[in-house]
């Protein structure tokens, strides 16, 4: 399966569940909650030992093979029954779509591009939103003491209690993305005291990319562990690649709605105007769009700040508003109707991601004053989207050499009352284009130690092209590595249990439970065939690095077998075992072949 | 190329070359010292605006054109004249080599396997030493004040004064690793003053691999960036590939004495003796070696503490002298003969690396109580060595949490008064194999912000195989990453003018400077081409990202036109020009295709 195969989204699925079959040793699992229809699914590893490993698990029903999955038809909305009963959402007529919102214009020549086989054929659904301008946000409920199924289920997956979830979300500290229109997803939380989480972008541009590519890098991107996914198509198709994408993602779905604004005012940023850029917000949410980025505090008087930067405005959305604002030399129009749009998420339940449009592109400009005088505005922001009971996370940097990062995720928390920080790595370097998925990888690890709560990951591609397949792998391992490493640092309960199950399993020679226990087993069984394919070398006492005759694991299996046990009685007996070593024959290891 | 091409080493060079001459863009150019013949290799990348970068160069004589280089000859010595000069060596006779040295008993039958078209053929030599026992090294030379031209050499290399070097040296805070036996290395010095250094590992093992194979890794290895590199073959024809190695080798090489000792006592670790220990050491000293690993710290009563460790002792080095500690009863014969094997290493100006034998395996593992009394006993040995003035650096984890990563150095830098920290990765979590070049590159930018000297690299293969030539450079270009991340962090002088450069290029849109100034041109030119392959493309003001209709570049530039300048100008002239930009037809962006 590669790139360059012209298929159909219904094509995914079949090869999703292939792959998944590849990596054995392992099966979908559920938790059951407090009800019959709250079951959270998790990874169970079956070791060799006969123990069992249980791991969070994000790739959704795909990978469980006694669900019949189809593209074509979207995934069961399985949290629709939750946010009926709750009685404070009716459905509605919604908002026409427009030839536009896919980027074609009546009047375009080239209207007659637009694949309209593309349009997804599952169930016809009308839109919903909060009775009467209700704001009907996991954060109104936490606030009035509710605890939602929503938060129940995130509760047994995080491993804590429904309460902490609760107060979490309703101090702000935590966000639980859930459109009312997104019923198919497997909620989850981020926030500072719950598993650091993973974004993976995709989307296409104007160069480059189809709908079933950007179908495919979804599921293939929460196969290996992304927790959400952000839509960021700015080319053809716009309306349509994200109908496809939310009606089959298990995750959570973010967007950048600006992007979609900027095409219906074909790419000239000085056009938008408040109205169209509402009606893409009332688009999206209506499609179901969990959280957008809302580039408000990109304010007319910081733009100045940028001119003697050294890579000057690198976010898209950031500069998109900086030409707005330069243009008709006015106040953002996001920030000076910042209170009707958070009316307008609270309808759906649409979570803000207050987007730092001034974010630093370079080592150069990292914590400059163009980035705080943005953050304290977002700090503002996120004030007054409580007010209107929106759920509200904060967008951090960006390029920040390491003594700068813990500076941004302090100020951050300190101006933001604690709301969850998701951050673009950052990177540390500039000087590895090819490699920025490292250069992040090692700033995520850092930031995410000391509190930032979801990591938008970063792929090999970054500044030089559009990610595919196996840059999306790529991203979304290494972004699991910096999350996992961060959840250790903190010490988060449970998460050194996976690390423990993994070094016994290197320790016992248990090279199969050793794979599947493995971040990507793929390649860990693939890169240990290399050196030594024969099948009987995977349960062999050594391994290609030291060979047969000579293994320092063995010599420690030796050591304990002989020291075992308190070190009194480590001491007392080490003379006799040195002894009874020497009768034995003096063998370090028994060499297997020689 | 690949690595089952079967060759002979002769054949390296000469696709070196060729690698080499793929990097346009950039040329091997000298900086003069002193005298003539110090002159210091550096890469000088052009830029497309006539402006040039000046970049640290590992590579040796092989990336310059001018230099007729053949692995069959070895690299010119041209540091014999200096060490000659110097008039406190003297050549003699030397141990002879034996069949043994190469693993071969002349009672085994397998001794007809040694390929003896392998032997070295270049120049004819006799070893080199301190004359009557004298210590001939670099930091005797820095005591009594005297400044080198070695020292004089990585002064230029470094950029700072050579009285810098000379009294790093001699305070115990730096090593400049340079066996008189190798007159072939370009000299470099490793310390916390200077730049963080990176050390790539090669070497066979009784699995997998051949001579031509390790020569090939080598040369690889350096011209991605290694400043040192680790011989640690365990398998056949270990003296052949190593004198292969050395003679060829532009950077300082280190190894593991112990582990052909053990080859000669045929795996059984407790047949070791000091005599033939020692013997080896001669052995490797005469061939050039210029540090050496040894794990004279894994005292006999620290062994019962590794006991209910998860993954007990995963040094090899360590476990092998456990095992003989725990064979014996005895204390170690390394640790019992110090003083005698400092005065070995004394009259060659061998470095000692002393081992972290009992290094953590596993997260769970790290910091305790083991690797602690190990590093104290480094300690000890770090001032007898001294007080023979043998250069030393201490070895370092492994396996450590983020958290518990300071505590390491802080302790090294108190226990080991400041003496260079060397140390492997270490690996963040252990659930990634086939990603511990990223789990570990993670921990080592931060340890080398926070005082490491050296960072010993992690390849993909870690745990599961060992390295090829793709996994060397993968290995080698991450811990590039963290090095300089370090650097970076360190605010150490120049470093961030290499970001600088590729940041202005990158948001100028030169894309051919943004490729030659990153640390891996071909990848990153690669990946740009498989999006946008077409040349124009090299010179578009937008990228695949964004495509021709919208750049956030462009609007920045935009802006630096319209406000460049002082803060009061800017603010003055903004009505002013947001009419001008309305006026010129209130694009952002002209798009160059459509």
């Amino acid at each position: 399966m590669t790139n360059k195969d012209a298929r159909t989204p219904a094509s995914v699925q079949d090869d999703m569940s292939q792959e998944a079959g590849k990596s054995i040793g392992w099966h979908k699992a559920y938790v059951e909650g407090s009800r019959p229809d709250l079951r959270v699914p998790v990874r169970q590893v079956h070791l060799t030992n006969g123990q069992s490993v249980t791991l969070y698990d994000t790739s959704g029903p795909y990978t469980d093979p006694l669900v019949d999955t189809d593209v074509r038809r979207g995934l069961p909305p399985f949290r629709e029954n939750w946010i009926i009963a709750r009685g404070d959402t009716e459905e509605y007529a919604g908002r026409p779509v427009r030839p536009e919102d896919d980027g074609i214009k009546h009047t375009s020549p080239r209207g007659g591009l637009r694949n309209l086989d593309a349009v997804f054929p599952g169930r016809p659904r009308q839109p919903r939103r909060g009775r009467s301008g209700q704001a009907v946000t996991q954060l109104a409920y936490a606030r009035r003491g509710e605890i939602t199924p929503e938060m129940e289920y995130v509760a047994v997956r995080e491993n804590v209690s429904p309460e902490v979830v609760r107060e979490e979300i309703a101090a702000g500290r935590a966000v639980l993305p859930a459109n009312v229109n997104h019923p198919e997803i497997e909620p989850m939380i981020i926030g500072k005291r719950f598993l650091v989480k993973v974004n993976a972008n995709i989307g296409n541009s104007a160069v480059t990319s189809s709908i079933e590519e950007e179908v495919e890098k979804m599921t293939w991107a929460t196969h290996w562990g992304a927790d959400t996914v952000m839509d960021l198509s700015t080319g053809r198709n716009i309306h349509t690649t994200r109908e496809w994408v939310l009606r089959n993602s298990p995750v959570p779905i973010g967007t950048v709605p600006l992007y979609q604004a900027l095409e219906k005012v074909d790419g000239r940023a000085e056009e938008l105007t408040w109205e169209i850029y509402k009606d893409t917000v009332i688009e999206q949410a209506e499609q179901g769009v969990d959280y957008m980025t809302v580039h408000a505090g990109v304010r007319l008087p910081y733009v100045p700040l940028t001119a003697n930067r050294k890579t000057g405005i690198v976010s898209r959305g950031g500069s998109i508003m900086a030409a707005w604002c330069l243009a008709h030399h006015k106040e953002s129009f996001l920030y000076e109707n910042f209170e009707e749009l958070c009316e307008i998420l609270a309808a759906y339940d649409v979570t803000y991601s207050l987007g730092d449009g001034l974010r630093p592109g370079s080592i150069a400009d990292a914590n400059d004053e163009a980035q705080f005088a943005e953050l304290r505005t977002l700090g503002e922001l996120n004030r007054i989207a409580k007010r209107f009971n929106v759920q509200t996370m904060i967008e951090g940097p960006g390029h920040v050499p390491m003594h700068k990062i813990k500076e941004n995720i302090d100020l951050q928390q300190e101006i933001c009352d604690e709301a969850p920080f998701y951050t673009l790595g950052p990177l540390t370097t500039d000087i590895a284009p090819a490699y920025d998925h490292i250069t992040s990888g090692i700033g995520a690890a850092m930031i995410a130690w000391w509190g930032t709560a979801m990591l938008c990951y970063v792929t090999p591609k970054e500044h030089l092209g559009l990610p595919n397949r196996d840059d999306v792998k790529t991203g979304v391992i290494t972004y699991k590595i910096a999350a996992h490493a961060a959840d250790l640092a903190k010490g988060h309960p449970g998460a050194q249990e996976w690390d423990d199950a993994l070094s016994d399993a290197r320790f016992e020679f248990r090279w199969e439970d050793q794979f599947n226990l493995a971040l990507d087993p793929d390649t860990a069984r693939e890169f240990h065939d290399e050196t030594l394919p024969a099948e009987p070398a995977k349960t062999a006492h050594f391994c290609s690095m030291c060979g047969p005759k000579f293994c320092s694991m063995k010599i420690s299996q030796d050591i304990r077998r002989e020291h075992g046990g308190s070190r009194g009685e480590i001491e007392e007996g080490m003379a006799q075992k040195s002894k009874e070593f020497a009768a034995s024959g003096n063998r370090v290891y028994l060499p297997i072949a020689d």
